[in-house]
């Protein structure tokens, strides 16, 4: 092991990690896109404040829990900070256990993934929520829930050991953060108008389609480091073929999902509707961060195309369910965060599907229940949902004093 | 060869991929801001979606077309799926013909480059074509005409041997994208209501002038994956030096091309039409393309300002013709693209103006001819224009069955 | 030394600079969310325009200047181009000063570091100025004013030999830009209606918030470029762990900003109010710029944190003193700034507040004098304001022909 090896895959890995800071911008676009102009200024406030508390409260106690516990384990230990960088000497001495790239490198990185997981669910409960209370859960999320069962997987701990399979986190990162979103919106009920009486559904559409597909490009294009870094490694033959297969199939699953998606939205609802076919990249994206690498670029566009079926199902399953999820994450990161996860056995020998199994429910229950309890505890001490006269009126007002677009929706818009 | 040099040019590769990739999102955002609001969900849904079948028919057949095809050739070898990665073996064995990159990240590379291509013909025939008549047109430009021609010059077959010179497609990609724009706005004909009589041109102007500079800025970004991940290589010093030159000089082309339609529209329209620097910086990087490692920074920055008095005089032109490209495509990437090939000689001694010629007619003529082919037949089978009503309503609620921005053009804005 | 390294460090340069250039299209949304709509599409090209001006101009001069002139000295050396690409022999030749990246991956990486200065400007005077003024102004800014102070930095001039220390610039660059900002909008004025009888100030909001805040995000994520790449150098195990502290820290800085910008803006002004998050974030960005290595993770955030609360008591401040900087530039950038470059003592050993104090003093000055000159000049000459009229109806029509949104703003939105 060579100087330059250490540099090249600390490099690689630092790029990858600004890669997935990029998809932060991705959510706040695409969520902004898909609210209405009233509540656009405070979920973009929430996605930048998001980001913030996750980097800090990560850094603060977060990656502690997920990466100094004890191996096998499922109680993590406490503690803070992020420990010592890597010496020379400690890198030149080589061997099975020298550290080959910067511990600084793998922190950031890292960090970035939380905050994607925390990212999921500001979409989830829009244009209802108190800003303040949200907040408070994403510190509770991103200290806490998040590194517990990241500790389970990726952190050594009982999961990893059973053989839970789960490249870049479909369960580990995406159906987390959709069982925290789902925890939330059980909490604080559908937005007032969506579901009206006998069973009616009332479409709320998004004000702004340009920004939706913008976030939806940019969260495609992060994904190349999210799904790519996850390889840890570029600086040899096999890591660099894998790295190249990884970045083919996460394309070609995303190219997939949107097929997936918008032949099914053509066939069922006679429309090529697009924020569908946004949700069906976002959901092949998803399918295939499981594991990006075993299945070949065909194998992988048709996990994606699944996925974009799948999360057309279930968008219009939870609204029949009165579930309101108004940018469909619940959907997009959860229930295909499960096939990602489930669907991982079929390309890849190494896994099997009770280990993966057991996955999904140890992560959906440790986070659900979690969640729920920290939603509730939320509710109790400061409420979670804004006054009717509020959600009328439109969030951005009252929560962060000023207009999305002050000069667009004149009056009647509201 | 070492493993560190292969890592680092799969790297490289995979990390230009990545940006020609965002272009995509450049495109979109770029045409979404020059069309009216009418009409911008559809061409939304149309970048986002021809971005996904150009990346699944180039995998199932396009790259196999233009990779596998017998040297020197015209008729391309038909075939699928993209072959074997490289084993470690022939890594290691060293030699002239050792790979000394990732074949997945070779084709990770290529198949952003096909979106690109297509992502041109988007814009042209906005606010009036079916979309999922220009879908199949997508199929078939990915799946055939491009990985013709791609096989002819970057394939090794009969243009590659008479030494046409291309550095990273000013002909091979822009001037086809073009091409293929230029068979459909024929046989579209123009919006209704943009030239009237006696020879009256109006001018439409494009809903959103951020997104459009957003999406030129993208592009622009984009664009140096682009042209620099052409050199294929970058892990030793000659290398390395080219691929700075290219970046450099990728950057003064553009830079050059805003200067220029910048001074040319304030002197011929006495304004400084945004527009037009726009046009003007994607004329700069489309004429360097074709060789933006031979001409110093100052030659760079000439040839790409006169790319930008060129699209000015061109989209002037085509208007007086009564073609009607809505973002001026066809100018930015064929007239320009034209240029960028013809000038490759006046920098590059290995380079022909004959030869350069010859490609340029044999480029613009297959992908004309068989667009043209194609367009014709997509209009008997489905039709490629969409009603005079649903022309006058917009077409993204008869497409898609819902409206870029709900809230912001009420009533008479259409 | 081998050819891999060189090749390592130059492509690190390059992609490096790429995101820097990236900041470009960061500014240009941030402005254009942040102004009225009739003065969007103006600011736009100016954004876009200043950046092809940079780019020429220190291609012409500006990098002659800066890196071409006399260790320790004031005045440069005059000349023009950019000089010769290093031999693959002078670097297998190694030792002491043998070249290990390319000279023009130097060039690339240093011309988008002049177009972040000069974009830094335009924000602060926007909504009034006339176009071709402020393009004249990018003409002397970018060839001459900031390349001399550069060479008494960056360049080995007189600051670089009493020990002023600025990795990245917060001084070199944002205090820079932000006193040249300064000079401008005192010979402006501020904009008709801002300020009233008896102290009244009124806000002016800004057209966009979605823009604004992925300026921010942008912004963000190509100061990874912008401190990343300062370090230089990557392929050894302290470049690269430096590296990988240098983005974890400034990635925790940007965090802190935002907290503690909303923190006090909820307690100050009871609304969380997105505009300051936003501004914290870039406040964070800053602070951490003059040394983004030395400070421990949570040092950053808390020297973020504070730049945040500096960021916002300052724009509140100069709003108090009449000057009307319509996005906060100068705060940010330069009240910031200097905050940035007189905490580097605390944490660096190497620097000393004596040093910094002259630094900050001897940048501020140079810039803010040269360029009030400049600007008396251009008001002579040209005339700097648009008439009452014109700025009434908004510059974008005046100036360029067309309207940023014609289809969202009807009538009674000017």
């Amino acid at each position: 092991m060579s100087e330059l090896n250490y540099a090249l895959d600390t490099f690689y890995f630092l790029i990858c990690g600004v890669l997935v800071m990029w998809m932060a911008a991705g959510f706040a676009m695409l969520e902004a896109g898909l609210v209405r102009s009233k509540n656009t200024a405070e979920i973009l406030t929430k996605n930048i404040v998001l980001f913030a508390i996750a980097c800090t409260m990560y850094l603060l106690v977060g990656y502690y829990i997920m990466y100094s516990s004890g191996a096998g384990g499922i109680l993590p230990s406490l503690g803070f900070l992020i420990g010592e960088e890597n010496s020379v000497d400690a890198v030149l001495a080589g061997g099975e256990d020298a550290p080959y790239y910067s511990a600084r490198s793998d922190f950031f990185f890292q960090v970035v993934f939380v905050a994607t997981a925390m990212s999921i669910v500001s979409g989830a409960v829009a244009e209802r929520m108190k800003l303040w209370a949200f907040l408070a859960f994403a510190v509770v999320m991103t200290a806490f829930i998040y590194p517990v069962s990241g500790f389970w997987t990726w952190g050594g701990g009982w999961l990893s050991e059973i053989g839970y399979s789960d490249y870049a986190g479909s369960g580990i990162v995406h159906l987390a953060g959709a069982a925290a979103a789902f925890a939330g919106v059980l909490v604080l009920g559908p937005r007032r108008g969506k579901y009206g009486k006998n069973g009616a559904i009332y479409a709320i559409p998004g004000a702004n389609m340009p920004l939706a597909t913008l976030g939806t490009f940019i969260l495609w294009m992060g994904w190349f480091g999210f799904n790519g870094g996850s390889e840890l490694k570029v600086s040899d033959v096999v890591s660099a073929n894998n790295m190249a297969q990884v970045l083919l199939n996460t394309n070609a699953a995303a190219a997939g999902g949107v097929i997936g998606a918008l032949v099914l939205s053509k066939l069922w609802f006679r429309k090529a509707d697009l924020t569908m076919a946004l949700n069906g990249a976002i959901a092949g994206l998803v399918s295939i961060t499981a594991d990006p690498l075993s299945p070949s670029g065909l194998g992988a566009t048709i996990i994606g195309a699944i996925g974009g079926l799948i999360v057309l199902v279930s968008i219009v399953s939870l609204d029949k369910l009165k579930v309101d999820d108004p940018v469909g994450a619940i959907s997009a990161h959860g229930t295909v965060g499960i096939w990602g996860v489930m669907v991982v056995p079929f390309t890849n020998g190494d896994a099997g599907f009770g280990a993966q199994l057991i996955g999904v429910i140890g992560i959906f229950g440790w986070v659900f229940v979690t969640s729920l309890v920290a939603w509730l505890i939320l509710k109790a001490i400061m409420g979670v949902r804004v006054s009717e006269e509020e959600e009328y009126e439109g969030v951005d007002l009252v929560e962060c004093g000023l207009e999305a677009y002050p000069e667009f929706t004149v009056g009647g818009n509201k």
